[in-house]
């Protein structure tokens, strides 16, 4: 999960090298004041992204919870948008304003917090785990305390709530974390990057081009998507059941299911992630479950259902969780261990600096960038007493609601969360500037396991667990998500206050955009959580069932399943520790345990699909190097965008009750020639 | 189905304009002596190709009876593997002798002798049409003397006695059509331009580049073959079946079929011909034969099968042969006219030419080029003498074996046939040279009504008329092809002694390759000439209906049969006349009344195929129109070429009785509920 919206897939972002002196080519445009570009234009195309991406990383959410970054396109398309729209009222004469490169990275970062929402809403995760759909197939029977079904109005509200802790407690913190500490943000300054080429002449060229590369796959994806729908009339039907490594392979999940948006996803990851959930997929399906399973009888019970965690089932969920918990575990030290150790050394500089310099806000060894930037950045301040006030004030009007909403979540519990969250939020937001990962899961993770034995299990502590995850994800997540963004917002010269106030009305977007696209699927497709549907949602019963370990303890399990959980638990930090230890040359070799730990409970249907991606990425970066580096991430961006946005129409479509009129059904001679004698008569 | 190999479907090849002085290039190289142009590797690589390409024009044959073109892909193959057998030889020091141009235009000769036996052998045409397969979907009971089943023996021996005589009737000719005529033969010349660019240094370049591109979809379209027959475990399964615009169309024959043979077809030929076949389809299946079928029980009876040809199908086959025949008729007077006025023109001339220059075989304004092909062309004579006593030796040999094959073809008809033979011969082969368009199939069928009709019903006529087509069409399209491969050896300075070898050895391959390639399908597939399976040989039925109608008459045919018949016969006369009077630039907007007549009888999928393919060629030359016409027809070929030589392994596979493990069925709404029911229980 970590691998989300602001996990390591970030990396994949386009890498652009910075020229000599940035602003010099811009030194004839003039800054807009920060009331200029927040515009109403820009507001209403980052309407229009944001239910775009909403409905893609709900998509992504629902069927593997793999989620790439989607801030490249945002960025690409938020530019097509608006310029065609300029172009035109250029054209009619009724242009009042030019389109500056502050008005994207305002768009950019509208549409980052907007769909941000939908990543850290917990559709795909800890909210969804709370209903009935999905305690049904835990171990334990649930009582009433334990299980809260999904509701558009309360939804709307905790994210309410809950969303904005995050933006308060990183503010303060923007001027230390970028201006002082000079952090990378790898995503934020390849965004910046990609931002500011647009804006000349060359890459507003070379964005066009994209921009088209991108709608032309977009289209085939929209229409891949509309085509395969007419043949999806039953359950495993259409293309996304395809056999095509024969039937055997393809009830060991094995299969290419011609997906446009994984084969788009695996455009966008490194190949080391594809090949890693490859790895994982073939280890856990191929060796380890048809070991286990042939145990049946004799380390579990025969006579239990498919789904029931006391089975296979049980291993497949606990064996995930433990890898998942190791790689975390692994990530969160060696992060905090940086972090301090930077903060350590941030300090003894400034000691120095303090000593040696004065005079001066700003050192004088700075380039004109540097300079300009810096001081476009300070010119429009957010008082610090502005932050600290809304972050309180939001905090009670929290602490006051989130109970009315899960009576499981008292009070003082949210209070400690509140008190805590901020250390965390700038320890998240320092790690994911130096390394781009952010960890928002792995503290929502410890969230639930300490509130959850806090409350313990007759208190309602599963629900209480994962409403705390929630709280303390969403504080983390923003923090991060939204510091990447002031990052850009530096290299393009936006104003603070312009950023803040978009992403304060992107996180309201979010607020209601996501539950409302999440109810649109929970209502048209009825079967959402259903393992082996389309939309298994794998993450739900994930953190559900983590939910449970951390209030019931391991007595649900079945035999030598927790062996096999420590097994792969210290597997896990053994593969991170070997990765780190061998150097950076051979590092990219090395299978990422996170990555791998996906497919063992859903299957590797989706990694083929993603090294296909990546099959097409390698041979096209083999045949034309300098074309699929700038046309492979805008390839990649239609396919997904294409396919997400059919799961508009056709949750339309069955929400209207229209029904697919054709069953491509695959079956074996034998049962095709039953089928066929059953037909004929 | 004089849009067999020879047909107009060769419009479609390269044309490559002349240079200034050929032959000037090629000054430095020696010619070898004929004896060294049929060389023992030319013919080891006419033998592979030969093979490859008769299993090609056989699957054609057995499916839609449409044969485009292979010539280019003969001439490149072969240049492409002699090639690479010589630099092979080169490295290791072993090569004898350098591969010429003349050595590439014997094997293309001999490879185009081999494969047009496939075509003019009447596989999927007259001699299939003997058989009880087809008898039994006629409209008239058969009796024995009307049925002769396929056998190995008797067909090999069948083509070695009629195959020679067109050979022979056109060597004593070759002078007359191409030195003094200089008819142009489209075919032979884009060939004879091809190769001589392959032996360039710029031109072995870009073959080289062709046949990369042509393995590469040879592979491709392998592979999708081998990939396709893992999912056609029953009728009806497979993407051979794929209900692509729905459940509807598909009952309609209006479906993609993913054949890559068939898009690689409507690549070559041109768009006219594609758009034809579609406007035929949507006529026949979408308007006329609807409206017919709403008449059952009125025009015929209700209870009839659906395969009679006294119901639906009737229609569909005789208004299929009358718009066929009209269209035939059409192009039978026009080329014929043109033939006796252009032999005026030149008799005129000739005289002329005696009076004013009677000191020189070669009039003095021949350019450079032209001395020297003539020169060559003349060095090695073959005698007159020769020729004719060949050919009396073989009629002889045949007007006394043939009747004991056919006992139904008494030795005078054959002895009247060969008669007239060799003047329809002449014919073919000056209108070929003028128009490109060879009417072997014409003067078949005219064989057929009067050879039919001469013997009777009583006296067997149905086959003595088929087997009169046979013994026609193999002489007359023998000389036209023949004719195309000498002027081809003429432009590349062949030997005609060393292209009358080749010729003689190609169609001895070709006699006994095509029966044995047919006779394994025959036995792979056991369903030949069903309508709906796999290899309905639509043109075997039209043939023998065509017998039927010239023998007995047309009281067989259901009620306004034979008015429609008339309709669609002067309407094809008339669609020509149209195309005529327009003038050149409108005529290729008017459909072609022989590919119309084509989807009548089985439906328009390959259609759609085939425009399909028109489609892909059609957007690459918007984008890349270079390239397009440099690639598009090798990668045409190697779609179809590599879809081809898939049946080998495929029909081998049905020999060993391994079947294929899954059926892909597409099953509406209602049906697949009901047959997950069935299943389920």
């Amino acid at each position: 999960m970590t691998l989300g919206i602001d996990g390591d897939l970030e990396h994949g972002g386009t890498e652009v090298v910075e020229a000599a002196s940035v602003e010099k080519t811009f030194e004839g445009q003039d800054v807009p004041p920060w009331q200029g570009q927040v515009t109403v234009r820009a507001m209403v195309v980052s309407l229009v992204l944001s239910v775009l991406f909403t409905f893609i990383v709900m998509k992504l959410n629902l069927t593997t919870g793999i989620i790439p970054s989607l801030n490249i396109s945002a960025g690409l398309l938020g530019f097509f948008f608006v310029k065609t729209w300029t172009k035109l009222l250029a054209k009619s004469g009724l242009l009042m304003q030019p389109f500056t490169r502050q008005e994207n990275t305002v768009i950019q970062t509208c549409v980052v917090a907007a769909s941000g929402i939908a990543f850290s809403g917990g559709f795909g995760s800890y909210m969804f785990g709370m209903s009935s759909d999905i305690a049904k197939q835990s171990p334990e029977a649930s009582s009433a305390k334990d299980v809260k079904d999904p509701g558009l109005g309360w939804m709307i509200g905790f994210l309410f709530v809950v969303s904005f802790l995050g933006l308060f407690s990183v503010v303060p913190l923007r001027k230390i974390m970028i201006v002082d500490f000079k952090l990378t943000y790898p995503s934020g300054t390849a965004t910046a990057h990609l931002i500011n080429s647009f804006h000349t002449t060359e890459g507003a060229k070379l964005a066009k081009k994209q921009v088209r590369a991108l709608g032309k796959f977009f289209s085939f994806s929209f229409f891949w998507g509309f085509f395969q729908w007419f043949f999806t009339a039953g359950d495993g039907c259409g293309f996304a059941s395809f056999p095509t490594f024969g039937l055997k392979a393809y009830q060991s999940q094995f299969f290419f299911d011609f997906s446009a948006t994984y084969v788009g996803v695996g455009m966008i990851c490194p190949y080391i992630i594809n090949i890693s959930l490859l790895v994982g997929g073939v280890l856990s399906w191929a060796v380890m479950w048809p070991l286990i399973a042939n145990k049946k009888g004799d380390w579990f019970p025969a006579d239990l259902k498919s789904s029931s965690l006391h089975g296979l089932q049980g291993y497949k969920v606990s064996i995930a969780i433990a890898m998942i918990l190791g790689d975390g575990l692994y990530n969160f030290v060696k992060v905090l261990g940086r972090t301090l150790f930077g903060l350590y050394k941030e300090f003894c500089k400034k000691k120095r600096d303090t000593i040696s310099d004065l005079d001066s806000d700003i050192p004088p060894s700075v380039t004109y960038d540097e300079k300009r930037r810096t001081e476009m950045f300070q010119r429009d301040r957010i008082p610090s007493w502005f932050s600290i006030t809304g972050y309180v004030t939001i905090a009670v009007i929290s602490i006051v609601t989130v109970p009315q909403i899960f009576h499981q979540l008292k009070w003082y519990y949210i209070v400690v969360i509140y008190i805590i969250a901020p250390a965390l939020a700038f320890c998240n937001a320092y790690g994911c500037g130096l390394t781009d990962w952010s960890l928002a899961s792995t503290y929502g993770k410890l969230a639930i396991f300490t509130i959850g034995a806090w409350a313990g299990a007759s208190q309602g502590g599963v629900l209480a667990g994962l409403a705390a995850c929630g709280v303390m994800m969403n504080i983390v997540s923003t923090a991060a998500d939204l510091m990447q963004d002031f990052k850009t917002g530096y290299m393009t010269l936006a104003s603070p206050r312009s950023m803040f106030v978009s992403q304060v009305l992107g996180t309201s977007m979010g607020c209601v955009i996501s539950p409302c696209v999440f109810w649109l699927f929970y209502k048209a497709f009825g079967n959402l959580g259903v393992p082996g549907s389309a939309y298994p949602a794998p993450y739900a019963l994930v953190y559900r069932n983590m939910s449970i370990l951390g209030v019931d303890g391991f007595s649900a399990l079945p035999r030598y399943c927790l062996t096999l959980c420590c097994v792969f638990f210290f597997g896990a930090i053994g593969i991170n520790l070997i990765g780190d230890v061998v150097g950076e040359k051979c590092a990219k070799f090395i299978p990422v345990p996170m990555a791998m730990a996906i497919p063992f409970y859903i299957g590797s249907y989706f990694a083929i699909d993603m090294c296909v991606g990546s099959l097409i990425l390698f041979i096209w970066q083999t045949v034309d190097k300098a074309n699929a580096d700038a046309f492979g991430p805008a390839v990649a961006s239609g396919l997904i965008c294409g396919d997400g946005i059919w799961t508009l129409p056709s949750s339309f479509l069955a929400l209207a009750g229209v029904k697919p009129p054709i069953c491509m059904k695959f079956l074996s001679r034998r049962e095709n020639a039953e089928v066929d004698a059953f037909l004929g008569s």
